[in-house]
């Protein structure tokens, strides 16, 4: 049983942003075998006969919200690029690093030479600064191997983490997201990745739920995203696509027309692209993290939305942008692409979890998993709001506290 | 006595930000009565008979730097504002949103129905969060009473304040904030606060260093703020101004005629402003925060500097801005303002000592205050690259542990 000062269920029903985060004053939440079971203010909890709950918890004052859903991430690697936002600094852009053999490519070269205990070990801080901040549930990413030994290498060491950490895991093999310098063209290794690799990490006892992949002008072509995708399917896997960060390639339109659960990025991406996404229910993974440390522009938020576009939130975590907050993202978008603050929570929450294709999290409702994050706070507009400091004071996962800033 | 991995003292000599910085690897400090002795590397450290150190802290494998000095704080401010953030989402400008009775005039009203006693008690929390992000001075300004009950009261919170916080505050009184709505026009204010208002603060026994004034279109203009800065010289002030933050205001020009200790914003300030602002020894204080929170263009940093200026950053905590952490402001200084991580630590530490008339903090040299940070990252470039999570792992002041993240 938990009071809260304001409580925020993201499961409300209804066509506005505020109305479906659903904000209960002087909320309670009650919670059996790391389940909800019940959701209301406390003045209707004390009126049923509740003597039987075991344990209590006074968020009185605070705000209570699900656990963040973080849908994109790329978490799990090894090394750093510090360094290179000296060279972004000095007006040089991504895609140059990347074609002088830094960026992506540095990282698998770094990722490569370690082992699956290593990574994981390298990236439990990572994870557990994610926490901090109230994720309970982290999509992860391969893409730092670019063969088969390093691709297994690396979902092997996305599931020792999860063994490790209070936070879900959801695995995505990201098949196509770099060009490796032992291939000459970028067709020549997609067809490599779908012919070999994909059918291996398919036949993997625990394989990963999504496949993904980088289409963008100068990585991997829209009809090489096409081809990979449509094979990924055909394996069973759901499917993801990172599209038009830096220029319009046609990713929204092959997400669209493939069914992806989601398409992320979309910083070039036309209208028309949203409204087909929008119609195939796909969702917009929109992170304004990466943007900022690229130097490029941002999403147009507001645009995706008034196509009716579901939007969530990402903080795209990786050796280029070393982002471990939602709230610094939340704040982002309100800010630099001027969502409101109910339309940011929704992107870590229940929008997030239709982007790794879940109901069971992102929302507190009867039968969803009991994730939940108490902040100290009194309200949800805080969030985006109070940039910078650390306001979480506790973290449940499955109803168990798994984070407790020792403030509250 | 301290060992760090790496120490970077920000007392280099040199023409480049890396000189200044002067970084040395496998550092050692040593400190005694709240003040720095030596510095030098462990080596060279151990190659002296050092028998008599009462105390070794072993932070090799982290970063060393100074305490962060934050020359440009509201921290003191009774409510929030946190549905405006809603409203500039949707497009309405700060300057309407204050034209309206909100902003400024909105925490005028609740600062003036507060007790000095009630505004430091709430002010605590985030001068706390500031610390925890490694601040060990931090500029506070007055300007939310814009009467002189209401800013007496102010300076009274801060030095209540001062007394309990570890935190070395350094009060500013801003004279010229806005308009009261009880004036009709900027210039009558402008007169009864000099006349009226400033030599009852001067007069004051413990009374503030800096006066400070906010020279822009539509608020005080540089006329107004030149008499106002004058007469705050003759009664001993030393000078500060906003300048140019939304629109070209003439605040630099004013900044470098009077030889203002620093101009800070510069959002849209001339070149030939910064060149002027260069030959008189003013330090720009640029503060990327505001300029995401208002929507507005980053100042021109890299042509600031470029000009000669010395340039120091600010987080500008205030209710327009919540912004609880150098390490964000950094972060956005590279990635929005394109400075190097150099100049961006030199910005919270040297410069922005400079911004405050200091040379014994924002350094780690001989006879400079023992106030020291140490991060658990391994060198400076992550402070800017690392955003969001939380690695400062303790905090000193004068030699004193004031913080511990419980991590190290």
């Amino acid at each position: 049983m938990i009071h809260a000062g304001e409580l925020v269920t993201c499961a409300g029903r209804g066509g506005t942003a505020e109305e479906e985060l659903e904000v209960v004053e002087d909320g309670a939440l009650l919670v059996a075998k790391g389940k909800v079971v019940w959701t209301g203010t406390t003045r209707q909890l004390l009126q049923k006969n509740l003597g039987k709950a075991k344990k209590s918890i006074d968020a009185q004052g605070s705000l209570v919200t699900p656990g963040f859903v973080d849908p994109h991430t790329h978490l799990v690697y090894a090394g750093s690029r510090e360094d290179e936002l000296e060279r972004k600094a000095a007006g040089e852009s991504y895609i140059s690093i990347l074609a002088g053999g830094g960026g992506i490519l540095r990282t698998v070269r770094e990722t490569r030479a370690s082992s699956a205990a290593a990574l994981a070990s390298e990236s439990v801080g990572r994870l557990s600064q994610l926490m901090k901040n109230g994720v309970t549930t982290a999509e992860v990413k391969t893409g730092y191997g670019l063969d088969l030994a390093g691709e297994t290498k690396m979902l092997a060491a996305i599931r020792r983490l999860g063994r490790v950490s209070p936070v879900e895991l959801i695995p995505t093999f990201l098949g196509l997201h770099a060009r490796p310098p032992e291939f000459r063209d970028s067709k020549e290794y997609a067809d490599h990745v779908t012919r070999d690799i994909l059918p291996a990490v398919a036949a993997e006892r625990d394989r990963p739920t999504f496949s993904d992949c980088f289409c963008e002008a100068g990585v991997f072509s829209a009809a090489e995203c096409s081809a990979y995708l449509r094979a990924s399917r055909s394996l069973g896997f759901r499917l993801k696509i990172h599209a038009d960060e830096f220029a319009e390639s046609g990713g929204a339109g092959v997400a669209a027309e493939l069914g992806c659960v989601s398409a992320d990025h979309l910083g070039r991406s036309d209208i028309s692209g949203a409204r087909a996404m929008a119609n195939q229910g796909v969702t917009a993974v929109l992170l304004p993290g990466t943007s900022l440390y690229s130097s490029i522009p941002y999403a147009d938020a507001r645009g995706i939305i008034a196509a009716g576009c579901r939007v969530a939130l990402g903080t795209d975590l990786s050796p280029n942008s070393w982002v471990e907050s939602p709230q610094f993202v939340m704040s982002l978008a309100c800010t630099g692409m001027r969502m409101t603050p109910a339309q940011t929570l929704l992107g870590f929450t229940k929008h997030a979890a239709a982007a790794v294709a879940r109901s069971d999290i992102g929302v507190l409702a009867e039968g969803s998993q009991a994730d939940f994050v108490i902040h100290g706070v009194p309200g949800y507009r805080f969030i985006p709001y109070r940039v910078g400091g650390s306001y979480v004071l506790s973290v449940f996962k499955r109803g168990r506290l798994v984070y407790d800033s020792g403030e509250s």
